[in-house]
C-alpha cells in the first residue's frame, strides 16, 4: 500500500432536491455552477486533483446523469465513471465501487468524497489527505470530522476521545457514530469539544472494506462476491441482474457504527478549512457578497423597501417590494418563492410535485 | 337637450402602472382582462351601451394607444376613438372632447367614464345615469358619489348635503371637492355620512362645459376656440400644433371645485353598485374567488404552508413556501413580488425603472 495505490472516487448520484426549481432529475445540485462557473462536482474532481496519482479519479454516479458527468469531465476517463445500475443508498453502490476498483488495482486505497459541497480553501483540505489515507493504509476505515460551527441538528456526529484539538493532522480512534441528534443534543456535543460533524468523507483500501461488508452486510457481499471480474463479458449483465437484489442501506448504519464499536474506525479533526454541504439555497445566500441591505442576486433586480433578499432569474427583471429574507429562484418553467429560515422545506415541495405526477418539473 | 343627444365618452389613456409587470404602456391596465374575458375598457363599454343612443359611445385615449383600442372596440367607429395629441391631464382633454363631440352635435350631453374601474353591478349603476344626465341637461355640471365603505386617503370626497341619502335616485347640490384627506379627516368624512367618493365620472352639455373652461381655464378655452371646426381639413394639424400649449390640470381642480364654489354642481348619491376602482392588484385579490387558506391563484401553484396569497404567472408552476399574503405577478421579461399591503407601491416600481432607464420594462 503506497500513494501510487490512492484512488479518489466522486459520489455523484444525488437528487438536489433542496436546490429545485435549479436542481432537477436531469441536472441536479451537483451538475450546476453555484458559487462561480465550475459546477460543483467539476470543483470537487479538481479539488482531488493534486491528491491522488494521474488517472485515479473514480466518479459514481445514476445512469440516468452519466451522460452529463461524462460532459462535464472530459478528463476522467469514461470507464472511471462508474453508474449504479439501481439506486440503493451508499454501502452497496460503496461495496461496488470498492470491487471494481480492487479488480483493477489489489492495493487500492480509496478516498471518497460527495460531489456536492463547498469547501473555501481547498490546500488546508488537502492537507488532511495525508493522516486520512494514512489511517486507511493501515487498515482502518477512516473519516474527516468538521468542526462543529453550531448545534446543527442535520448532521450525524462523530465522537473523537476527550481532548480532541481541531486541525490535528493526525487520526484518532473514533467511539461512536452519532445519527443526526435533537437539538438538546446537539448543544451538548457542541459544548464537549470532541465531536465533529460527518461530512460523508471516507477512506479505506478496497479490501478491507469488502472484508467489513462481508462482516456486516454479508447478503450484499454476497452478491458482489458473486460477479465476475470487472473485465469480464458477462460482468455488466450480471451487474444489472444481481444489484438491484443489495440491501438498501446507508454506509454510516450498515457498516462505520458496527466498525466504530469494534474499534476500526479513525477520524481526523479538521480545522478550519471553509466547509460547506450547501444544504440549501439559504447557504448560498450565506456565501454570496451581499450589498449593504443583505440582499444578493444574480439577476436584475429592483429591491424595493426589500432586505436579505435572494434573487436568481436568469435574464428577467425581478422586482421584490416591502418584503425581507426571501429567496426567488425563476426558470423557465418553475418558479420559487420561499422565506430563507424555510429553505430546508424545498424538498417537500419536490415531493408534493412528485405526488401530484408533476413529473416534467422534477 | 334630449335623450337622443346624450353621449356617453370613456376615458382610456391612462398607464395603469400599479399593475406592473402586467400592465404596460402599450397594453395598460384598461386594455387587460382582470376578472373575466373581456378587458376592462371592453367591459366599461359594454355596460353603457344601453344608457346612450346607438353610435353614442366615445372614447379618449393616447396617440400610442390608439390602434390598440380600435382593436378591442370593432364596434365603435374609428372617427370616434380621439387620441389626445399630447397628455396635459383631465381639464384640456374633456376641453377637446366637448369641442369635437359638439362639433357634430350641439345640443350633445356627455357622460364621462373611467376605462378601468370594475362594477359589480351594471343595471344599478345605469339607473343612476338618468338623474345624473339630467341634471347636466338642466345646465349643471354633475357626478355621482360613490357611498364609502373605508376611510379611504386615496381618493377625493365629494360633500353632499347633511341628511343624503345614498341610493336617493336624485341629485343633489354639491357643496365642495374634497382632495385626498388625510386619515384623520377621512375618518371624519365617514362618519359624517355626507361625504361620499369621487369616481371621475361626469356629466355635462357640452356647451356648458366649454363655457365652464372659459371662466376658469380661459388660457386653454382660447386654445381651443382657436380650432377650425372638426371636420375642416385643417382640424388635425391645428390641433397637433395648438393642444400641447394648454395647462396641464385636472378637471377636478381646474374645473370642478371653481364650479362647486357658484353652485354650479350637483352629484347623485349611488347605493351599492359594486363599484371597485382596481387601485392595486390587492383589489384584484380580493375580488376574485379563494381557497380556504384564502389564497387565489390564475396559475399552476403550490403554496405550502402559505396564505393570503395571489399568483398569476402563465402556463408557469409557481411554488411558494412559508410566506403569506404576497402578490406574485410572472411575466416572459419580469417577475414582481410585493407584500399585499404594499400593493400601493408597484408604480414606485415603474418610476424607478423609468428612472434607471429600462424603458423596454414599463
Amino acid at each position: 500500500m503506497a500513494k501510487k495505490n490512492r484512488h479518489a472516487l466522486v459520489l455523484a448520484g444525488g437528487r438536489g432536491t433542496r436546490f429545485w426549481p435549479r436542481s432537477r432529475t436531469k441536472t441536479p445540485k451537483q451538475l450546476l455552477p453555484f458559487l462561480g462557473e465550475n459546477s460543483l462536482l467539476q470543483e470537487t474532481i479538481e479539488r482531488l486533483r493534486p491528491a491522488v496519482p494521474e488517472g485515479h479519479l473514480w466518479v459514481l454516479t445514476s445512469e440516468e446523469l452519466r451522460d452529463a458527468v461524462r460532459k462535464q469531465l472530459p478528463g476522467v476517463p469514461a470507464e472511471q465513471i462508474i453508474a449504479e445500475p439501481a439506486q440503493r443508498n451508499t454501502a452497496p453502490c460503496l461495496g461496488l465501487a470498492a470491487k471494481i476498483i480492487h479488480d483493477l488495482d489489489e492495493n487500492a486505497v480509496l478516498g471518497i468524497f460527495p460531489a456536492d459541497h463547498h469547501i473555501e480553501k481547498p490546500a488546508a483540505f488537502r492537507k488532511l489527505l495525508a493522516p486520512a489515507f494514512a489511517a486507511a493504509e493501515r487498515g482502518k476505515l477512516a473519516t474527516i470530522g468538521i468542526e462543529p460551527r453550531w448545534p446543527e441538528t442535520g448532521y450525524g456526529y462523530l465522537q473523537f476521545p476527550k481532548g480532541t484539538g481541531a486541525g490535528s493532522m493526525a487520526s484518532f480512534p473514533l467511539k461512536r457514530f452519532r445519527e443526526k441528534p435533537d437539538l438538546k443534543t446537539a448543544k451538548k456535543f457542541l459544548a464537549s469539544g470532541n465531536f465533529f460533524w460527518n461530512a460523508g468523507m471516507f477512506f479505506w483500501r478496497a479490501d478491507q472494506f469488502l472484508g467489513a461488508m462481508r462482516s456486516y452486510m454479508p447478503k450484499t457481499a454476497a452478491l458482489l462476491a458473486s460477479l465476475p471480474n470487472t473485465k469480464d463479458k458477462q460482468f455488466k449483465a450480471q451487474l444489472a441482474k444481481t444489484y438491484p437484489k443489495a440491501e438498501n442501506v446507508s454506509v454510516d448504519f450498515g457498516i462505520m457504527e458496527k466498525a466504530a464499536a469494534e474499534n476500526m474506525v479513525e477520524g481526523v479533526p479538521a480545522g478550519d478549512i471553509g466547509w460547506n454541504d450547501l444544504g440549501s439555497w439559504n447557504a448560498i445566500y450565506e456565501l454570496l457578497p451581499r450589498d449593504a441591505k443583505g440582499n444578493s442576486s444574480k439577476s436584475q433586480t429592483l429591491l424595493h423597501g426589500s432586505t436579505g433578499c435572494y434573487v436568481e432569474a436568469g435574464g428577467k427583471m425581478v422586482a421584490v417590494v416591502g418584503l425581507d429574507n426571501l429567496i426567488v429562484v425563476d426558470t423557465p418553467d418553475a418558479l420559487l418563492i420561499v422565506h430563507r429560515d424555510q429553505a430546508q422545506r424545498v424538498g417537500e415541495v419536490v415531493k408534493l410535485l412528485e405526488h401530484h405526477g408533476h413529473h416534467h418539473l422534477l
